[in-house]
């Protein structure tokens, strides 16, 4: 997706309003927020993630001149508009949450501000970088909370939706807690660390499974981990207990194992006895093959002896809720304070602000959804991020991202940390949000 | 996601494996297959789609000089791997089913035919490409058989994941049946139709909603379609009534509107009946609002007055089933057959042909799954499509695929229509195959 067509990333619709806005000369300050309407089955809490992606779409929108010939093309807009398009840019300004921070339903995340055409036309894109991260951030979370420290890996990309989506999930992921990816891209585009086994094709392709494990070892002796399902997982192993002192003749110690099918557990515990009765106490055992939070959890609980695990579709597809119920809606035009009141999608109107209060304990109490002003307890959560359509500072390294993500998680009450859905957390609606969602709807 | 990088998107472990191809110089000549294992809960069938990019990408195939930078800094590859890797255009031969055509698990949709270690470092991105683009067409596929043919428009762009699954699956979907999308660049770049109608903002950013529907109106004369759910679908339907006099002296008709929230089959009957009353009989109406397969089937059932569906998150994610269960194995190398025996994932070795007969009511009566070479009744499904690197023909329009996929469609059994789970479609393993695979089990 290179740059110059990003702007056309878009539904049709947003372009249409842009042009009837221009004809009305509708370009008044407009607030649109990016919250979730409720939480996904199976979620206690979302994270946020994908505003680095949202800042830099925005600093950099801009139609190309073949954008605009198409759209010219189309019969739809007029010279007038195809002007506007042509000078258009992001001039507004952002506030949100910090990626990695954790949130509930109802409260936004981002509020965008900037004249109307502008704030309408970055909808769809906007959304569409926060719905995928934020939700594959807050699925993520599930296998690390459940983990107890062994190392997360993404394998996920074969099965992500398309190149975007294996790369932002690498991120998601590893923001969220993840130790890295076998994304490659990821690796150079985010600086991740990137990890890599090997495939049964490698062990087919050879004539003799012990060989192919010799030629894999040979070719990358700093980190070699085998895989030994291709045929008979502990006929294999028993292989790679032969194959060591060879190898360590070389200077090559054989990093770990690779489990991929059958009964993870029980391979495991079989294969670490065939390990460290061969000596191969420092071996590790890496456990893949459709796992997911719950299988992460089911192995760590039966002690199964498993040193870390990769975790591939089910995270990348957020394969049990593939999808947030989330929504990017105008609060306030022109200094008015708006709401929509269709059927089970009311929202809250005008510019809110979100304060977490904690316990003694260090974990969430409660969280406040209010108007902006309206001072309340706790710590608020959504900051100035950019303003005039440039950042306020450079974004924060994904480092600086994992911290701040670790440091929500450790906040979490245990309820909240568990796989099973626990009671809803308390966020309140404030007295002042209340007062003005009535007077909203007076205007209407 | 720009060409140049588009090589680096792949697992580490393609690169490392490559690597050892190359130091233990097994370039020889290897077959890999693309197949599902099974078929996700809810699907009957799977329909093929997203060869084209598949082509695109091993045509375009190369590491950028960039890309070559970063492998070498990881310290991983040697000098001539990296020239290797330098040099590496793909070669090889691909067999295919074209897209569009309906599949059942364990035949093979793709086939590569190349060097080892080309056909291996393509691996992760032609999985990706397909798994997405295969899994969103069998998910569009259910919605249009149960439309009977009412138009269906992807407006899933906002809860895609990222960008080229935006592209994708609406590419997807419009070769499966649907009419068109609301994606901008999905219909500059492929050439499909593009709808779109108003958003809740655009009538909450007026003071009044009978305005809002007066200025897009005048915006977009063409193509009017109204949404009346913000605030009170029937009143707005009646503001609808009021507003086309007025409309009309300006020669504006209203195209539609649409409901987005609420029960849409009372709100479609009570919106026709105000519609009509007003002399709207020709105003059509759209529905939209978290729409799938089974919502469809029940507003169809119902009768509802509701004349196009808008189909968005449900079919662009394939929320139900959002991977498939498919794989990329190695069948054959320097001219041995190869099969993977890992628990529960065992394969087929060899490279095969997908026969398929029909019955005396033109519908399908069996699959036969065989070696190439070994003419089974039927036709044949897998077709070939590259030679040497390079496509045997230019690849066939949209509006092509479209039409072998109506032809695929038509040639459903009523039971595998239908959207309960029927029992399994008869796909045979040839006695031919059935000997190949107790052959290459010799070789291990």
């Amino acid at each position: 997706m290179n740059a110059a067509s990003e702007a056309l990333l878009t539904d049709l619709y947003e372009l249409t309003m842009a042009h009837a806005y221009f004809a009305q000369e509708m370009t008044g300050t407009a607030v649109f927020e990016f919250f979730v309407r409720k939480l996904p089955p199976h979620r206690n809490f979302l994270m946020a993630a994908g505003l680095d992606q949202v800042l830099m779409y925005l600093e950099t929108f801009q139609f190309a001149e073949r954008d605009l010939d198409w759209l010219e093309q189309t019969g739809t807009f007029t010279p007038s508009t195809l002007d506007a398009f042509r000078t258009m840019r992001f001039t507004g300004d952002v506030h949100a949450m910090p990626e990695g921070t954790v949130f509930f339903p109802h409260e936004p995340i981002l509020r965008v501000t900037a004249p109307l055409p502008q704030a309408q036309v970055v909808e769809t894109r906007v959304m569409n970088l926060l719905n995928f991260q934020t939700m594959v951030a807050s699925k993520a979370c599930r296998s690390v909370l459940v983990a107890e420290e062994k190392p997360l890996i993404d394998f996920g990309l074969r099965r992500a939706h398309g190149a975007e989506a294996g790369l932002l999930a690498a991120r998601a992921g590893y923001l969220a807690g993840f130790a890295g990816t076998s994304n490659v891209l990821a690796g150079a585009r985010f600086g991740m660390p990137t990890y890599g086994t090997m495939a049964h094709a490698f062990v087919q392709a050879h004539h003799d499974e012990a060989e192919a494990f010799l030629h894999i070892a040979q070719a990358q002796p700093g980190n070699v981990v085998l895989l030994i399902d291709t045929y008979d997982t502990e006929a294999a192993a028993e292989k790679v207990v032969v194959l060591a002192p060879r190898l360590k003749g070389q200077g090559i110690s054989i990093h770990g194992v690779r489990l991929d099918s059958g009964d993870l557990a029980a391979h495991a515990r079989k294969v670490r006895q065939i390990l460290d009765r061969g000596g191969l106490t420092d071996t590790k055992i890496l456990a893949s093959g459709n796992l997911d939070e719950e299988r992460v959890n089911a192995l760590v609980q039966s002690e199964a002896p498993i040193d870390r695990f990769a975790v591939g579709t089910a995270m990348t597809t957020s394969a049990d809720a593939p999808y947030l119920d989330c929504a990017y809606k105008l609060q306030e035009y022109a200094g008015r304070p708006c709401r929509k009141r269709s059927e089970g999608k009311a929202t809250w109107p005008g510019r809110k602000q979100v304060y977490r209060r904690l316990g003694r304990d260090g974990r969430l109490a409660e969280d406040i959804i209010t108007i902006e002003g309206d001072n309340q307890p706790g710590r608020p959560l959504l900051q100035p991020v950019m303003q005039g359509g440039r950042r306020l500072t450079p974004s924060p390294s994904i480092q600086e991202i994992r911290d701040h993500a670790r440091m929500a998680l450790a906040e979490l009450p245990d309820t909240l940390r568990r796989l099973e859905q626990a009671a809803p957390y308390d966020v309140r609606i404030a007295e002042t949000l209340e007062q003005l969602a009535r007077q909203a709807d007076r205007y209407t």
